[in-house]
């Protein structure tokens, strides 16, 4: 193992400098019928899900005649925010999807809601989740004459509905639907109204607000904050709504299962503000924090969380153990990826771009340190030895979620399982590769404790905990596929 | 006094609402001599000062034959972090300035690092602060033949070198600075050195630093921080020092006075993780919470702070009442300013843009609201109402500073007199128009308390604390001018 | 007829001031196989070719394994000189394509070489021409279930190569062709090789030259002769011709007709250096001018072209009339379309910034004026005022073709009938509206002796010469159906 | 001396294949006083003035109150044909400025008009020119302290007036002109009105306009012809005018001498369908290929001229001589420089991109090429060897200027005397080097016959024609500096 260990780490010490080592979700969604400027409304709700997926944004509107959308690479602010790409978005429906993608002109392409004039009219789809057979049908469908795009999974669902043999475009976008496994919240528009959906697991959210009259769909519940918009309920996992002038109808079109939605939106992606299936984000991650200091309690002068995603559970912790909390690591609001090192001499520049040691507060101090995960532990290293260079005494790292060990192939961004540190290294290698005093990670019970839950039921899980667990809810015909041994030679790509 | 207030809140709820009502500090300096990839080093230390100054940049070095400079619009980060640039600007001494300016191209001619090629050589400078004598002393110049290429006041010094009678570029550089009036720092670059120096007063601030064989100097310490830069200590008051490859040499070119620096640095500008004049500002920070809970207490459910920078003074506070620390308030980590309002049922979209109440927390609860200071209020109206709508059963609002009541003329951005609450109400109208349940700012004397005076020395005070006393230190030559019946007709743009 | 004239003279005085009053062609095609850096060879032939597009342009590469495409709106120079550009375009195979397109950032998803990856592999299309029932094949593949990514008319022959039910690339490219009708010169890249087309009347032209080993195809022989090739031959109507590594493969899959090349290439649309089926295109100009010298003699003092296009033909009227050749009118040569007028006291502004009456030249003098063709009379009316402004004393317009009085369906892109000038009047009052003293245009048998025939052939012309007579040589499917009561409710762009 | 031109011909033929061969000429300018939409007109003058320098321009205005600026890199057109550009220069009077110059965004600050904030007001100044002792001024005006943010040798104008110790404007203006050696027509801008003055030589070209109440002033009576004003008369050498609302004045400041007009403006700066100081250029130009005709001519089928610049007089040479005028070169209308040569197939690319030879033409006959002068006749070479390629018999050069062989001084770039071609060779050397069949160029007394002088007045020649004699018109005082042993160590750039 010490072996293994130190191949593991003379690689990922080469790593980039600046990664922040978390896991991306990779997609936001959201949209409107019946509000006036939808688009702008699609905007500031894009905004306030800025976290979900940053590097590529598109709204798509329709005016009662006519489509309209603009993508961009980037941010929501900068892209959305100016008067004539708003004015260009007319009507009073639209919807709008963030983006986690990769970079470069040729991406925008893949940049959603797409879009697709079918016989039965346009039809416009933003997509939050991964098909995990995305590939295999792709085949099929060019087999039959179909012309993709894009490289992304969602195309599969246009050219599912386009080709299927029922009538209307809702029975044809059911047919579609029945076809596909993974992990989808899709909001569509049409013509006729909006469709959304979320998968028979309900892997990934999505949440149903009012503003007035206008029906408003949302991957998390601050979005619907920032319009002012009222939260209706969830939508339900396997359900789907349509929505237009007459209001909104509810259907079940697939056998009911289980749900199993991603308790990692609980744990870092959704945003301490919203409320996910019903609970509040930032309480929850607060007894996360508590549930650590009753497993894993320390001796210590204060509690220092690695803002600003450490910050919830690290209240917890403080109170629930009675040790101060501190802001021993000051995080920058400014971002800077890719600034030139000049010379040896700067240890650790990458962490210090976005963090800073409080060095008055922790020098001589023994401090519990909290972060939401380890995913490569690549900042982990950096930022123990960044609190020890600032003079720290000691430092016992507790991270408010389970040891991260399988990958995910339901639109979260992933290393490979050789990346991720929990999967190659145990607790003892982990704590000597970071350099803490101690290290300790939540109990995958104590973390359904968290969540309101007696424990994890083994057979039946209440949430989707792959990632922990390397327990997978549905089947994985793409990633079987292309472990067999013959190779498809088609590849979609997984994002969402 | 209703009447007024009632003309005052009808004009201000007219400003933009994105406005985040505080006060703005103009700039940040940093300079290295002695360093490989000298301007590489300064883009870090200027991307740690980005909060002194964040809408244009400049970097100038000095590759031993020749200067070379990039002056851009916007952040460091995206200007400073790409190698073309940063190849572009070779040598081993480098100076650098972030600026709060007007945008605009005209504007880029006022972006710093200022330079002129001067009968001595070649002569750069980068300036954080203001001179209250400038708009005098360009009609001056200009009278004697000197053509003026930007409205900096820092360029005033600039001809005052070239035009000195002295010989030496020290000399000359001295002459000039025993001419102007008002707070400076100032880092120069020429090619026999690095010439800095702080105003007799000590207004601004200014450290050195050391990493290598390399001599830093910067606005605050966190700047040295970013580069692994060891502090040695603050330049005094009044104290210019020559940098070479002979090392550093220290003079007193002024007649010693008693130094006031600005009391504001540690109250908002500075950077909670810095080191101000000997004081850690989140120390300084949380004293200031302990003494406002002394002088202003509540019997509530938590304490909340206005992110991020009320933090501090939150936790100084909880910790001394005992009350449980919140984040009552999440802030987005991405920033949009101009968004396009859908319609008038979004209330305060401009302070939800940037901030969201967290409503699961608060709703029932009684809220000690903690800010660092009030400038025009209008933000503060927001966040309270905000919070209300969001269930909050009482606010409480405790200000981390004196009120604010008079304008600054040493280089940071004030309203006018007339746009300051504060300047306009007395305490329980302020109440009013923000709409809280109680507000309290603390007292003077508990300021410098916190800062660890025993209380204020009324006629020669430790600090510049003109913004909340109107007692300023230095003559005002160019605002008694403007005041004058006489006009001048030539104005000189205030910034620094 | 007066009041008719008048009507047509307001409107048209309304036009766009800096409009050219030219047809414009809409397409240029090239096309390397086996040539080191195909794609700069390309960029270089599209440079030659730029006069046929100027909006847009593209180029597509195939390195073996992969391919490649860039495509921007702009001119080649600009977009397709850059070294990054064509790096980004390796291989020995690549086709290119300049479009003649609408502006707007949404319209760069019509920019050819349009790409699909098909089960049979990647197949990319660059097309000069129109379908004339490309319309009514859309609605019927939509309702098949295919997707359409673009509005060109090109998209459909691809979609028809996609769900063609025979098996190789080549069988279902020469099925696709066999349902599509109007003008269509084409250049397909696959990973076998290129394979290209001449509709079977040859209506846009398409010609085969050889540099060492690569084979190069192309739109006019100029794009030969700047990267230094050699002309083989023409590629003939109806011809196929399938190219790769084995060399050249010719097959003629259509029923022969007698072919119509367009007439109007020889009289503006070429370039004056190429050959156009046989034929030097300045030549013909020449000769064209000699005709109309014959026809419509004028006792005069100087031959004075509208230049650049109506240069070759005053030449040859000058040198069959025995009148010198003087430059009345100079060309600038630099570009500028929206210049804002200054106030009403300037005439003629538009025709200004292109062309200004050398006046030292023509002050008193008699002048026969030669123009390539009149469409709105718009540029005609203002060019004749300006030489009288400027002091001539007579002016006599000589037009080198028929009068334009019918729209072209296939890819040029011509005003609606009511537009054209000839179309609404006869050719006195286009005399009069033009303003000139005498006018003459030349006979359609002059235009076909000059370019080597006796005469017309009445019922088989042996060019298309529909602009001139009305007499289309295929069905226009598309444009029946929209005169139709019945609406076809989409619509493929007009383009190529 | 063959082996002097072994060596001088390896250099230059790696020299830029795209290179056109040409002298500069490096400035435009032009100016409106009284007129509606001033900047307007200026963008439209110097669109016209596009030939005069092509790599910058500027526009300054005046409103009565305040003055705007707008300067930018490249064309006229693309820069000033926007109407917010034109918008932010609002009032009546403005002047512009065009300029060849270096690229890269640093020249940015030597982009004309300049302009200074003076004690007399602000001060804006327009040059065409050079002024021959700039650098040793600026030296002297450096040490006395006067900061320089050009390197234009026009700002040496602006602190000459700014340091004077005359009182009022015109005559700190005129105490500056007394001071400066060298070429300049200057047009000022200020708040009592425009200042302009052409040398006491009149080197350089200044016209005299009116359209309505406005004055206007430019390099050449083109820029009248666009806006519709009608030509006044030319300033004359010495005289300097003051144009407001009263007016005009003219002064006669200097000494009167002989002027001495640039020859090189008949011969290729200026548009043929400018007049200058009384004479058309374009009918020079035919009397310059009349005279040609007369003194070297050649039995032949054809004259072709290398267009455009060739053109007049090769008109004059065919109608001179009783041959043919052909088109036996295409120009291209697009421009193209840095395009990627792909392989070594190709021969003459550079020249290919802009010139195409008409094969048709020219193959199996003897031809007559003419063009306006040789450089370094680089692409001489390669146009004939394009004429032989495509089958001429024979090639017949005539230059319609003498040999240049020697350096301008006066504000046209020339190659250094080592790079000029006539400088380096005898006639025949030339002929062997360019390759053609026989070459001449005009006799300088013919040329001065062409130009209406019986013949060059040696003593006291009626032109500036250094470029062809080596014979300076004024003192060359900075050059002299250069070339004598001490260095100045200050380089004022010479353009204008």
């Amino acid at each position: 193992m010490a072996e293994a260990a130190d191949v593991f780490e003379a690689s990922q010490l080469t790593t980039d400098p600046f990664d922040d080592d978390k896991l991306r979700e990779e997609c936001g969604v959201f949209g409107v019928w019946g509000g006036t400027q939808a688009s702008a409304m699609v905007a500031l709700g894009l905004h306030a899900l800025q976290h979900r997926g940053q590097e590529a944004a598109g709204i798509l509107s329709f005016d009662g005649e006519e489509f309209h959308v603009h993508r961009a690479m980037g941010h929501v602010a900068g892209n959305f925010d100016r008067t004539d790409v708003i004015d260009a978005l007319p009507g009073e429906a639209a919807i709008g999807h963030n983006r986690y993608s990769t970079t470069g002109d040729t991406a925008l392409r893949n940049v959603q809601p797409l879009y697709a004039d079918l016989a039965a009219g346009g039809f416009a789809v933003a997509h939050n989740g991964n098909l995990s057979n995305a590939m295999t049908l792709k085949a099929e469908l060019i087999q039959r004459g179909s012309i993709f795009q894009s490289t992304s999974d969602t195309e599969v669902i246009i050219h599912l509905v386009a080709t299927s043999s029922f009538r209307t475009l809702l029975d044809r976008f059911i047919d579609a639907l029945k076809q596909v496994e993974g992990a989808y919240s899709l909001i569509c528009l049409t013509k006729e109204g909006i469709i959304a959906c979320r998968d028979p697991l309900g892997i990934r959210p999505l949440v149903l607000g009012k503003l007035g009259e206008a029906w408003i769909l949302a991957s998390e519940t601050v979005a619907l904050d920032i319009v002012g918009a009222s939260f209706i309920r969830s939508i339900e996992p396997g359900e789907l709504v349509v929505i237009n002038d007459d209001g909104i109808r509810s259907l079940k079109p697939f056998a009911p299962v289980k749900s199993r939605p991603c308790i990692f939106e609980q744990v870092y992606f959704s945003r301490p503000d919203s409320f996910s299936d019903g609970l509040s984000v930032y309480q929850v991650r607060k007894s996360i924090g508590a549930e650590l200091a009753a497993e894993a309690p320390v001796v210590a002068d204060m509690v220092v969380p690695v803002p600003d995603s450490g910050t919830p559970a690290a209240i917890g912790y403080a109170q629930a153990a009675g040790i101060p909390f501190e802001l021993g690591i000051i995080r920058s609001h400014y971002v800077g990826r890719t600034f030139i090192q000049p010379g040896d001499q700067i240890r650790h520049l990458g962490v210090k771009l976005k963090h800073n040691a409080n060095r008055a507060m922790i020098q001589g101090k023994k401090l519990v340190l909290i972060d939401d995960s380890v995913v490569r532990g690549t900042t982990s290293v950096k930022i123990v030895q960044m609190l020890r260079d600032a003079g720290a005494a000691e430092v016992h790292l507790r991270i408010a979620s389970p040891p991260t060990t399988n990958s995910c192939f339901y639109g979260v961004d992933t290393p490979e399982r050789s990346k991720l540190l929990a999967a190659q290294m145990d607790l003892e290698a982990m704590r000597n590769y970071i350099g803490c005093d101690s290290l300790a990670f939540i109990s995958i019970d104590g973390l359904y404790r968290a969540l309101g839950e007696t424990a994890r039921i083994a057979n039946a899980p209440q949430f989707c905990d792959a990632c922990f667990t390397g327990d997978y809810p549905t089947r994985l015909t793409d990633h079987e596929a292309a472990e067999a041994p013959t190779q498809l030679g088609l590849l979609a790509e997984r994002r969402g």
